[in-house]
C-alpha cells in the first residue's frame, strides 16, 4: 500500500501492517480526553500555554478550538509562551479534512470547555512533588469511567482513536513508568528537554510508594488522565482496534494497561516522528519494553512548511498533543492522501488562524 | 416482513415501511436525554416518582438503571406512589437484548447521574405556570448543544435514537403544541389524566406569550428538553436516520423542529401502542398534523404479564418514556424478534429486579 510509505512502523511490524488494514476502510471516531495535573503548575515542566496562570485554560481550550476553531474560555488558541501554536492545530487539520467525528471528555481538567463534553466528575491530579496524584478510590473510579466511556464508544464504531491533553502529563508518565519498573526517559514540549528537573519530581513523587499494587502507583505518582484512558483501553480493546494517539503520555497508559490487563491484538499506538524521533527518549524501545503492541509514526513533513509556528514541531516545540500523530494517521488512511498533502491543509489551518485572528 | 406484524404503523405508511426497511440491518445507538422542569414540583402532575421530594432523582435514576442495572443516586429504581416500575425497564429489556451501546445526555437535570454522561451546562427550566421556562438565550444555547451532540452522534451510527426523562414534560409539550398551534391532546403517566390541570397550567404559560417567534414560545412555556432534542433532531436528520422515541413530548420536538428545520426523510417517531391507542390523547393525528413523519407503535404485549407492574403499562401508567417504544422497535429488528419473546424478557428483568432488592 502506497501510504505506507508516510508511515514508520515499529515494535511488530507486521502487527503493525496488520492493524492499519484492518482500520483502513472502517469508521474513525476522535475522543480527546482533557485532564489536569497540579504537577504543571511547577515552574519550567511545561510550555503548554503561555503563562503559569493560563496553563489550566489550555485542555479545555484545546477541546473548544477542535470543535469551533477557535476558543471559548481564552481569546486566542493556545500557545508557547513564544507563540507557537498546539498541536490541535494537527488534529484540528487531520479531523476537518477527513470528516472525523470527535467527542471531548473531561477526565478531571481544571475548566470545562465550554460545549458539550462527556462528564466524569473526576477530580484534578494533585502535585506529585509534594503529594500523591489521587486517592485509591479515585483511581478505580477513574479506571471504572473509562471502562464505560470506552465500552460505549468502541461499539459504535470501527476505530477508536484516543488523545490526550493534560499539560505537565509527561512528568506523570516519566514517574509512573518509572514506578512500573521501565527504564523511561520521556518526550516534552520543550525543545530543551527539562531531564533534570522531571527526574527530581519523578524521585519525589516515587519515595511516596509504599506497595507494588499498580492502582496505588497510579494513586501515588500518575494523574487522572493514565487511569481513566487505560480504563478505556481495557474495554474497548476487548471490542475493535484501538489508536492511542500520543507519545510519552501513551506509553505510561500502556503500562498501567498492561498490569490490568487489554487486549493487544487490537491495541496501537500511533504518533508523530517528533516524538518516534527525539533523542533525548527512548520511545521506540519503551513501547516494545511494555508490550507487544505495535507503533505508527507519521511524518508530518512541517520541517518544509513555510511558517515558522509549523516547523517549530519538527525542531522539539510541543511535537505531539491532542492526538495529533494518530489522527494524521487515521485521515491519511481516510483520504488515501499523503504527508505533502497534509502540509498543504495545516498550512492553511495556520494561515487561517494567524491572518483572521 | 413478518416483524412489521409487530408494529402498527400510520401517517404516511409508505414511508414509515421504507424507514424501517433502511435501519433494520445498520448500527443503533441510543441517546438518553435527562432533563428537569419546575413544573413537574406542581401537585397532581405526574407520577414520576414515589414521592415530591424523589421526582427529581427519576431522570438520574432512570439512567444510572440503565447503565448498572441498578441505581445510585436513590436506592430502588424510579417507580410511581404504589409501587410500579418505570419505564426504563422495558428500555434496558430492549437495549441488552439486542446489545444496543447507550449514552445519557444531561440537558438541565436538576442532579447528575453517577456514572459518565455528557455535559451541556443547561439549567433546569422554571415552573411554567409562574414563570418562563428559559431566557430566548438559553433555548438557542440549548439548540446550539443539540446540533452539535446531534451531528456527532449521527456520525457514528445508522441510526440514531433519541428517548428522554423528564418529569412534568408533557404539560410542558402541551404547551408547547398549543402555542405553536396545534390542537393537542396529550398522554400522562397517570391513568386518570389530569387533563383539565395540564390545560390549566398550559394556559397560564400561553398568557405569557407575546411573539410569534418559535425561540421565545419555547423560552416561554417549554422545558429544557425540548429546544435540546430539536438540534440534535435538527442536525442529524441531515446525516443518517433518527428516531424520536417517545410519544407526547416527541410531538412537541417534532412541532418546534419543523419550524426551525429539520430533514423528514430521515425521522420517524417509535413509540408504543399505549400512547398510540390513548383515547385521552390524539397522538396519530398530531403527529400527521405537525410533519410528513411516519410514527411506528409496537405492542409489547404487556398486558398478557403474570406481573401486575408490566400489566399497569397497559393499563394507563406511565405508558411510555426513558425511549422505551423506540428502543424496543430497534430491538425487535435487530433480534430478528417479536413482542412475545420481548415479554419473556422484560418479565425477567422484573423478576430480577423485585426478588433481588
Amino acid at each position: 500500500m502506497k501510504l505506507l510509505d508516510d508511515f514508520e512502523l515499529f515494535g511488530n511490524i507486521a502487527k503493525a501492517e496488520n492493524f492499519i488494514n484492518r482500520i483502513k476502510d472502517g469508521k474513525f471516531l476522535f475522543s480527546l480526553v482533557i485532564s489536569y495535573t497540579e504537577t504543571c503548575e511547577i515552574p519550567g515542566i511545561t510550555f503548554a500555554g503561555a503563562d503559569k496562570e493560563s496553563i489550566q485554560y489550555t485542555p479545555p481550550a484545546d477541546a473548544e478550538y477542535l470543535h469551533y476553531g477557535n476558543c471559548k474560555t481564552i481569546d486566542k488558541i493556545p500557545m508557547t509562551p513564544d507563540g507557537k501554536p498546539t498541536p490541535a492545530l494537527l488534529t484540528k487539520t487531520a479531523l476537518e479534512s477527513s470528516s472525523i467525528p470527535h467527542i471531548v471528555i473531561n477526565a478531571g481538567s481544571k475548566i470545562s470547555p465550554q460545549l458539550p463534553f462527556i462528564q466524569t466528575g473526576l477530580s484534578p491530579g494533585k502535585n506529585i512533588s509534594i503529594n500523591p496524584a489521587m486517592t485509591d478510590l479515585q483511581v478505580s473510579q477513574a479506571v471504572n469511567y473509562g471502562r464505560i466511556i470506552g465500552r460505549t464508544l468502541a461499539s459504535i464504531t470501527d476505530c477508536l482513536i484516543i488523545g490526550e491533553s493534560i499539560p505537565g502529563g509527561t512528568t506523570t508518565a516519566l514517574a509512573v513508568m518509572k514506578a512500573l519498573g521501565y527504564k523511561a526517559k520521556v518526550s516534552s514540549s520543550i525543545p530543551n528537554n527539562p531531564v533534570v528537573l522531571k527526574n527530581q519530581i519523578a524521585s519525589m513523587a516515587l519515595d511516596r510508594i509504599n506497595s507494588d499494587n499498580p492502582y496505588d502507583v497510579i494513586a501515588k505518582v500518575g494523574d487522572p488522565m493514565i487511569p481513566f484512558v487505560t480504563g478505556m483501553l481495557s474495554a474497548a480493546s476487548e471490542i475493535n482496534p484501538i489508536m492511542l494517539a500520543g507519545g510519552t503520555q501513551m506509553t505510561a497508559v500502556l503500562a498501567f494497561a498492561s498490569k490490568i490487563g487489554f487486549n493487544e491484538k487490537n491495541t496501537a499506538i500511533g504518533t508523530t516522528s517528533y516524538i518516534s524521533d527525539d533523542e533525548s527518549a527512548n520511545f521506540k524501545n519503551l513501547v516494545s519494553e511494555i508490550a507487544d503492541v505495535p507503533a505508527i509514526a507519521v511524518n508530518p513533513l512541517l520541517k518544509n512548511s513555510k511558517f515558522p509556528g509549523l516547523r517549530a514541531f519538527s525542531e522539539g516545540f510541543a511535537k505531539e498533543g491532542v492526538g495529533a500523530g494518530g489522527t494524521i494517521i487515521a485521515s491519511l488512511l481516510k483520504n488515501r492522501n499523503n504527508s505533502s498533502k497534509f502540509l498543504e491543509l495545516a498550512e492553511k489551518e495556520y494561515g487561517r488562524i494567524f491572518t483572521s485572528q
